[in-house]
C-alpha cells in the first residue's frame, strides 16, 4: 500500500495533467460508468464521519472526512480526511493519500478546466475572492490554464496578505505574474478577465453590477450549502447558460438552489459541463460573460487520487 | 499520521497485553461510553464496502472492509481492508493499519478472553477446528492464556497440514507445546481442555455427544450469519449459561439465532460477557461445560488498534 502525505502530493502534482485527468472524469460522467451512491455519514456529540464512495472501471476510492465543527473553537480546520483507493478487481488497498491535499488540488483542476473552456485565451488577469486554501489552488491553476500576469486577491476580512501573496508567488515561481492585493471587490472585479470566487459566504461576494461583470468567466467554488451564496444577481442578466458538474448541485448549494427559486434561473440556462466538454462548442472566445459553479464530486476526488497514485508509482 | 502493516502489526503485538484490552473494552461496552452505530454499506457489481465506525472517549475509529466474494475465483480472502483512526476531539487522522491483521489479532484476543475466565486454570491442551488464519491466532492466544502443552488442529478439508503447523510452532516459539494433527473431530475433542471452532461451516463440526463435550470450555469463533452453525445440540445439555458479546449475536449467527427459534436455548441463559467480567464471578475452575460465543464488534477493533498504535508510538 502506497502512502502520500501533503508534501508528498506536492511533489507529485502537475496542474496540466491534473486538468486532463478531470476531463477525462468528465467523460466518465458522461459515459455513465462509474457507480457514485448517496454517501453515508454518522454522527454523534457534534461529530460527522462521512464517507464518500464512487467506483470506476478502474478504482475504487473513499473519501472518509471528519467534520468537527467544534474544531473552529481550536483555531483548526472543522474538515480534515483521507482518501483510500481499493484495487476495482480485487479490493485490496492500494493508497491511502492526505484528504485535504487532494481535495484542495482536484477542487483547482475542476476550477482550472473551466478556465481552460470558458474563457478567453488572451486572458492575462485573474481574480482571486477569498485568501484561503481554495483561492491559492485557483491561482496556481489560472496560470496553467492561461498566460496570467497578475493575480488579483481579495479577502473580506481585510487582514494583511503578504505571507499569502509571498506563498503564493513562490508557488507560481513566474517572475512574469505578480500578484497584488485589492482594497474592494470593485477594483478586483474591474482588473480580472476571470473571477475565482472561494468563499463561503452566504451573501454574494461580487458587486451585483452588470458593467462590472460584463465578459468575464466568472468560476464559482465556495458555495456549497443552499444558504451559501457569492453570485450576485447581475449575473443571470448577462450570462446566456450556466455550467455545471451535476444536476444534484441546482439542490445542493444556494448559487443556484437561491435563483431558481426566485426564477431567474431557468432550467433551460443549466448545461452539465461533460456535455459541454464532449460538444466540442466553445464558448471561450466568444466575448461573452460565463459561469461555471462546482460543487466537486466524490468521481473527481478518486480520478484525481488515482492519477497522483499512477504519478507516484512513476517516480 | 502512522501506518502499520501486517509486518509492522506483527512486531508490535503481545498477546497479554491485547487481551487486557479487550477487557478494558469490554468495560468500556459495560459503561455504555461509546457509539457504534449501523454499519454502512454501499454495493455496486457483486463488491461491497462496509465502513464500520465506533466512538470512543479516547479515540475514533472505521474499520472499512472490501467485500468481493469473486476473489474466490481467484484464489484470494473475499474480505480485505483497513483500518483508519481519528483523533477523538480533533478527528485529524492518526493511523492507518492493515484491517486483516488488526482483525485477526483482535478475535483472537476475544477468543483468549474467553479462554481466561471460563476455561480451568489447569488446561493443558487445546483443539482447533479449522486451519486457517483465526485457528492459528486462537492458538496464539490459547498458549498466552494457560500453559498449553499440546494444540490440536483438525480441518475438514483433510489436507496436510505440515506447513501450517511448522509455521504455528514458529509463531508458538514454545519448545514444551507441540503442534499434533488430529485425523477426527472426535479425537480433537476427546483431547483438548479447551475448543476452538473457527470455520465458516453451516453444519455443526463438534460431534453431537454429551460425553465427549462434557468438562470442556468451547470457544466459537466461526459462524457470522444466520445460516452458519459450527455448535451441535448436546452442548445445550451441558452448559448453564451462554457467554455473547452483545445481544444482535442472537440474531446474527446461527450458533445462537438456531437453537433458540428451536426452543433449545432460552434467554435467561445467555450472559453478556462484559457484565460476567464486571460481577467477579468465576466459571474457571468449576468443572462446567462453559461456552462462549463471538461474533465480534468494531468496539474490539477500535480498541485493539488504539493499542497497537500506543505499541509504536512507545517504540
Amino acid at each position: 500500500m502506497i502512502i502520500l502525505s501533503k508534501e508528498d502530493i506536492e511533489k507529485l502534482v502537475d496542474p496540466d495533467k491534473m486538468m486532463d485527468q478531470i476531463e477525462e472524469a468528465y467523460k466518465i460522467f458522461g459515459s455513465g460508468e462509474y457507480y457514485m451512491p448517496p454517501r453515508p455519514s454518522v454522527e454523534h456529540d457534534n461529530k460527522t464521519l462521512m464517507y464518500m464512495p464512487c467506483y470506476t472501471k478502474e478504482i475504487i476510492g473513499t473519501k472518509m472526512l471528519t467534520i468537527f465543527p467544534d474544531n473552529a473553537k481550536l483555531g483548526l480546520p472543522s474538515i480534515d480526511g483521507i482518501i483510500l483507493l481499493n484495487n476495482a478487481v480485487t479490493g485490496a488497498p492500494e493508497a491511502v493519500m492526505d484528504g485535504q491535499s487532494v481535495t484542495a488540488w482536484r477542487t483547482g483542476a475542476v476550477g482550472g478546466v473551466g478556465i481552460r473552456h470558458l474563457s478567453r485565451k488572451d486572458c492575462h488577469t485573474v481574480g482571486i475572492v477569498g485568501a484561503g486554501v481554495q483561492g491559492f489552488h485557483q491561482a496556481i491553476y489560472a496560470c496553467a490554464a492561461r498566460d496570467i500576469r497578475s493575480i488579483y486577491i481579495f479577502n473580506h476580512s481585510g487582514r494583511d496578505l503578504a505571507d499569502y501573496m509571498d506563498r503564493l508567488e513562490k508557488a507560481i515561481d513566474n517572475p512574469g505574474t505578480k500578484v497584488v492585493q485589492c482594497k474592494t471587490v470593485e477594483e478586483l472585479t474591474a482588473k480580472s478577465d476571470i473571477i475565482c470566487t472561494t468563499t463561503p459566504s452566504t451573501e454574494p461576494v461580487l458587486p451585483d453590477d452588470k458593467e462590472l461583470l460584463r465578459g468575464k468567466c466568472i468560476i464559482a467554488i465556495g458555495s456549497y450549502t443552499p444558504k451559501m451564496r457569492e453570485i450576485p444577481d447581475a449575473v443571470w442578466d448577462l450570462v446566456d447558460k450556466v455550467y455545471i458538474e451535476l444536476p444534484y448541485a441546482c439542490e445542493e448549494c444556494g448559487d443556484l438552489s437561491q435563483p431558481i427559486k426566485e426564477g431567474r434561473l431557468t432550467s433551460d440556462k443549466i448545461v452539465l459541463m461533460s456535455d459541454y466538454l464532449a460538444s466540442k462548442e466553445e464558448e471561450a472566445d466568444t466575448g461573452k460573460t460565463t459561469y461555471f459553479k462546482s460543487v466537486g464530486m466524490g468521481l473527481f476526488d478518486v480520478c484525481i487520487a488515482q492519477k497522483i497514485l499512477e504519478e507516484a508509482k512513476e517516480r
